[in-house]
């Protein structure tokens, strides 16, 4: 006789098995967590008064991180009576004391000190002793009452539960809180798993959820609706209320777009004959040099592509922000110039970025409306009308509350339009790219890591859309 | 010794000559003040009982209106115990009974009665008796309150500041709470000339308005800012509280571009050299064939021009909201089909109405981008994406938190996807226009009516951004 296996025993399956592949082998979660130890145990040498403590927090301190992820973070907690320069400088001279290693300061809202030992990326983060619904000092006070918090909630299930919801954000790509990526951060996957009871749950939450979606685990906004929650935190589309702080929105970064990913995801995975594809990577298929030419014809757009050598001394954390940066003012550049975008993408290998913009259009037209300043502004909408007192073939005239001109201009390519971009000063390429972009030549297009970034973008498609 | 006049003198004296024009003869409106009189006791012969009371209103009773305007409002108001039917059908006998004339009846929110007589466009108006500030039974029983309230407190002066507002607002196309229109009604004009106490009052406030703009002449809400009060009435740019009903915003219909365009005018009649000219019409320049082709194709652009012949017994009340709104459903269908509109314009001549649609595009691009539904809707979704499991060059992906693809479609120009709409039932062409719209050739484009519509188009222009 067969047994028909529930969608959730199925999923159980294939978490399972996916999880077996993510965790840390004991020994390597027992490691790290030695050397965390250590480390601790050498700065309370030298820190260990004055009410001074000292965390090891993060998901490697929780077991919900992912194998291979090597970061060790330790927060180290004064009392408040402090000044912020002191601390920071007092934590300094501890590291320089006890933990021999290339340390360098970072700022983020706050400073803190990282270097690699025994392969460990450790983070060394001086923060102020915070309570729970208090005012905080500093954003990163709130992380050891984060690790109280989930520590004493999480089960191992669980805990397995936001290794497995990890990879499945990573494949889709909306993991991560950092605004090139707008996702999910760690932190708000255990919220999710935790408020969910289960992934399964959470998934099959998920799955209908409509936006505003309010998560509110400790009840703290027990009669207000998810519109009213969601106007309270900006009309953020997912809000999910910190247990430790109720003012915070732990899922502040996640943009419309990767709620939609991930509900989009959860109803496929719930129905998929495969579901252990989605934790799968999803590599590219490089296309023939004549089929890409093909497809480009055949679509009837424009594409350019630009490249620009990535520093060597760079580290991805630093360049890859600027390369998005800068791809997303060419973008905006290009369609405020009248060029309706189809798309557009950017990939780094062999130290240079590569962007790639899709244009409907090869050239901008003739004809172009410029629109003023709205007509509330008077000395401003005098000088706009004053400056195109000549070469107005029609205008000026009211658009709405706008006052607007119509002017020819000369016939500029796409290819045009981006050389002038390159080594104009309208757009802001980073701190370590400059203006060193150039035009990638057709030749080089169709080669190479150009026919490798153009078999992506060609290639585009959320894949759980077609892996029932 | 040379006398430097104020600014408020100038423009009084302009005022004034404007005023000689538009002003009804003495004897024009008594004329007009007799008819009505005439036509009001008739009624009350059969209709004076029962507390039933007979209104003269609107500006012909006011002294607000222009000359050459015959409108005579009469408003029969019954007792609130009666039904609307019941009223509807009294009237209606009274009318027949002392009234001969060629009466049709109408149907606003309310019915009412329409003949002209000797000359005059008579409205019959049946309505309710009503009390400021309280409940009423129909948008119309209002009026009684208004010639009350604004007859009792509008100066002769202000009188004429009003009818000569009507003018400069309709020189610049904004005079009318009609929706093809969206501007400024006859009421709301004598209410702003006495909430600023005069015409030139009236321009030097509006010459600085930033929307939204809050005009609470009896002072309803002291304590509430211009966007709180706005709120209350669903974001209307600008709120003229009605004096008689506190809930009502007297100018609802006022368009942000409307707004926009009185303010500006506001700021150029208070600097021209030439106020006067605001006052007057003004014609298009008829441009010869060949100015007009090469000025089309300097632009660069794609124009058509469609044409339906107007039925003869048609009146323009009927006929010309149906002719703007067949533009605009055509404008609106080009644009979501991917042209990309310049502009567009129609003009009624000779018995027909001509349609002009300027695109940037002359050929719809072979991509096609499919925007699908929000991925929410887990079944529309569904159906979206098996609906394009064929022909789809890329996708479906996620845009935002809409599932999209991408296609290609045949090469369509604007000419043919004009030519197909026409006789497509996606357009909503009007009750009486029906499906005869046709191509006009390029032939006919450039000569008669085609030509002085494109004359119209080629020059449009807000004649105050240059009349210093």
């Amino acid at each position: 006789m067969k047994t028909v296996k529930s969608r959730e025993a199925v999923l159980e399956e294939v978490f399972d098995a996916v999880s077996r592949a993510v965790t840390p082998l004991p020994q390597e979660a027992d490691a790290e967590k030695e050397f965390a130890l250590k480390q601790i145990s050498r700065l309370e040498s030298v820190l260990g008064e004055d009410g001074t403590r000292i965390y090891f927090i993060g998901s490697a301190a929780r077991d919900t991180g992912l194998a291979g992820d090597r970061d060790i973070d330790l927060f180290v907690a004064y009392p408040t009576r402090f000044e912020r320069d002191y601390i920071v400088e007092r934590t300094k001279r501890a590291i320089a004391a006890v933990l021999p290693g290339k340390w360098e300061m970072h700022y983020a809202e706050h400073p803190y000190f990282q270097a690699v030992i025994e392969g460990f990326k450790v983070e060394i983060i001086p923060c102020f002793h915070a309570v729970p619904n208090s005012p905080i000092k500093s954003a990163v006070d709130r992380s050891p009452l984060h690790m109280d918090y989930l520590q004493k909630r999480l089960s191992v299930g669980q805990k397995r539960d936001v290794r497995v919801l990890k990879l499945l954000l990573k494949r889709a790509g909306v993991y991560g809180a950092e605004a090139s990526i707008g996702g999910f951060s760690g932190l708000l996957c255990e919220y999710l798993v935790l408020n969910y009871r289960s992934l399964y749950g959470l998934i099959l939450a998920s799955a209908s959820w409509r936006p505003p979606v309010v998560v509110d685990i400790e009840a703290i906004y027990p009669n207000a609706s998810p519109l009213e929650v969601s106007c309270r935190f900006s009309g953020a589309p997912l809000v999910v209320v910190d247990a430790i702080d109720a003012t915070r929105n732990a899922a502040a970064a996640v943009s419309s777009y990767s709620l939609a990913v991930f509900s989009s995801l959860s109803s496929a995975i719930l129905v998929s004959k495969n579901p252990a594809a989605f934790f799968e990577p999803h590599p590219f298929v490089q296309l023939l040099p004549s089929k890409a030419k093909l497809l480009l014809k055949k679509r009837g757009t424009s594409v350019e592509l630009l490249q620009v050598p990535i520093p060597a001394n760079l580290v991805e954390d630093v360049y890859h922000p600027q390369v998005r940066k800068a791809a997303e003012s060419l973008a905006s550049a290009l369609q405020r110039a009248g060029f309706r975008l189809v798309g557009w993408n950017y990939r780094v290998v062999d130290g240079k970025a590569l962007l790639l913009f899709e244009s409907f259009d090869g050239m901008l037209p003739k004809l172009r409306v410029v629109q003023g300043p709205p007509v509330w502004f008077g000395a401003q909408v005098e000088k706009f009308v004053s400056a195109h007192a000549r070469g107005v073939v029609r205008g000026p005239f009211i658009v709405g509350e706008r006052v607007a001109v119509e002017l020819l201009q000369d016939n500029v390519s796409l290819a045009e339009e981006l050389s002038r971009l390159c080594s104009s000063e309208e757009i802001s390429f980073g701190a370590n790219l400059g203006p060193a972009f150039r035009r990638v030549s057709a030749a080089d297009a169709f080669s190479g890591a150009g026919l490798e970034l153009l078999s992506i973008y060609l290639s585009k498609k959320s894949f759980w859309f077609s892996s029932k």
